[in-house]
């Protein structure tokens, strides 16, 4: 294989993007002779060295499929996009009910970085690897009484692969009768809202119950996002993937779980969260009937 | 304080975006009465103790600069961005050249979810209490020698409270002549590039010398930006965040640094990133000579 021929075969399994290597070698080649820095020969190394660590890094395609939503929380869909993004060889969807942006839950509370979906329900590829649903309140409120949102996610969980969430998200899919059985986690302060659902609520980090897998709040996105890349590829691509991110926690407090956390920050998150999690049974009772019915 | 007064307290204060809480009290009321869950109650509640809770969460208002660029890498951003946006009382600033979104490093590489600055150069406060680069190759090597970003971060860090970095990000602040003498890290494969810049290269997830903070790879974001909402506010603060982002890592592997990588991995990633390195050094070398001329 030449190294033109190389390129456009990297570039169409997409890792173009991911490991920065986009111009063609043509165009590398083109530019090559000066005393400058080349960033092309450092995108060559990465093209070269996946090509040599091929039994690590190739695998069949894969098609994975995040809701998006106005009024989702970013770091819910950035943990598992990072990576997602750095699977080789996978085709990524945002999806939502058209094109037009998701910003904030209402126009008079913008979001700093506004999402734009890639691909509408409609448009969705017919079976997904993956279908992923992050969270954010209040957004999670509303998409828990959206019938559209909810019948796109009963219709496409039928036969993907893996029905996954994060935080908040774990509740959409509860909504959607997605989790009636099954295991799950949520945000610490919905945990227990799950049942009302019909799920298992369960204490961990990621749970994994036959093809659902639920992440717990925000932050466990990243380490839920290496679990799914284990399960589509291999755990030692996950471990790649784990080095690529530098992913090797150290949080300055030991406060991220309501038992760790400090009675002052304790009282003052269920102090603020007595109101959401009222409304979060709500919904979820309500959700319930009409599931029933 | 009456209903009214205290949400547009709250929105000014900038907390209505983070909780949710973004309608005025008087159209909850309006909406009130219903048999429906009602979000407005959520979102009160979540007012209600914050003001409950003031010795916590009170304090000046902090003004926050994140430099934004092509091919920056998202989660480099998002995971700081999420964190500082759970400060109350706070200005962020999404800061570039001009309004155009930033995307990835060519229009052949499109990246998912692109970014629109909100702030120029020209516009930036006058005085940031944290000015933050955020990290992304071949970015980063784009940025290590544009002049006018290069003036722009010498310029505002002179009198900014903190400056700062996640990732290859420190190579920028380098190439801008902010970390002569200082101790700092960068992303684990280019740590070493850090002394052609003049900087002292050290170990750590996030490190501290003097007002200079600098994180690690990429999720180094999470833990540097609790190191940093436990400056600009307390710790307690900081662990409040903790706990609302549910930051209780769990990483399925054991393979997020160099050290700890099992060979294959290390192997292959060590591979991939020889011709970086090598463009890394160059640059550096290139940005000291400069500097001392």
């Amino acid at each position: 294989m030449n190294r033109r021929n190389f390129a456009q075969w990297a570039a169409a399994l997409g890792l173009a993007k991911i490991l920065g290597a986009s111009e063609t070698a043509e165009a590398a080649e083109k530019k090559a002779g000066g005393g400058a820095p080349s960033k092309e020969t450092a995108e060559q190394h990465h093209l070269d060295a996946i090509k040599r660590h091929a039994a690590l890094t190739e695998g069949p395609k894969v098609t994975i499929g995040l809701l998006v939503y106005p009024g989702m929380f970013l770091q819910d869909l950035v943990g598992p996009l990072t990576v997602f993004e750095s699977l080789m060889n996978r085709e990524i969807h945002l999806l939502w009910k058209n094109l037009d942006v998701v910003a904030g839950d209402k126009p008079e509370t913008p979001v700093l970085i506004p999402v734009k979906p890639t691909t509408t329900f409609r448009d969705c590829p017919e079976k997904l690897d993956v279908l992923f649903v992050p969270g954010g309140v209040p957004g999670t409120f509303t998409m828990m009484e959206d019938k559209e949102v909810l019948d796109f996610l009963a219709e496409k969980g039928k036969s993907a692969r893996f029905v996954t969430s994060v935080c908040t998200g774990s509740l959409i899919l509860g909504a959607a009768g997605l989790l009636d059985g099954y295991k799950a986690t949520s945000y610490w302060a919905t945990h227990d809202v799950l049942k009302e659902l019909g799920a298992i609520p369960t204490k961990g980090r990621v749970v994994v119950d036959r093809n659902r897998v639920t992440g717990g709040g925000v932050t466990a996105g990243i380490d839920f996002g290496l679990k799914i890349a284990a399960s589509l590829r291999s755990p030692d691509y996950a471990k790649a993937i784990q080095l690529y991110l530098e992913y090797d926690p150290a949080p300055p407090y030991n406060s991220g779980s309501p038992e760790k956390a400090p009675p002052v920050v304790r009282q003052f998150l269920d102090d603020m969260f007595a109101g959401m999690r009222e409304t979060a049974f709500s919904l979820a009772k309500r959700a319930k009937q009409r599931l029933s019915s």
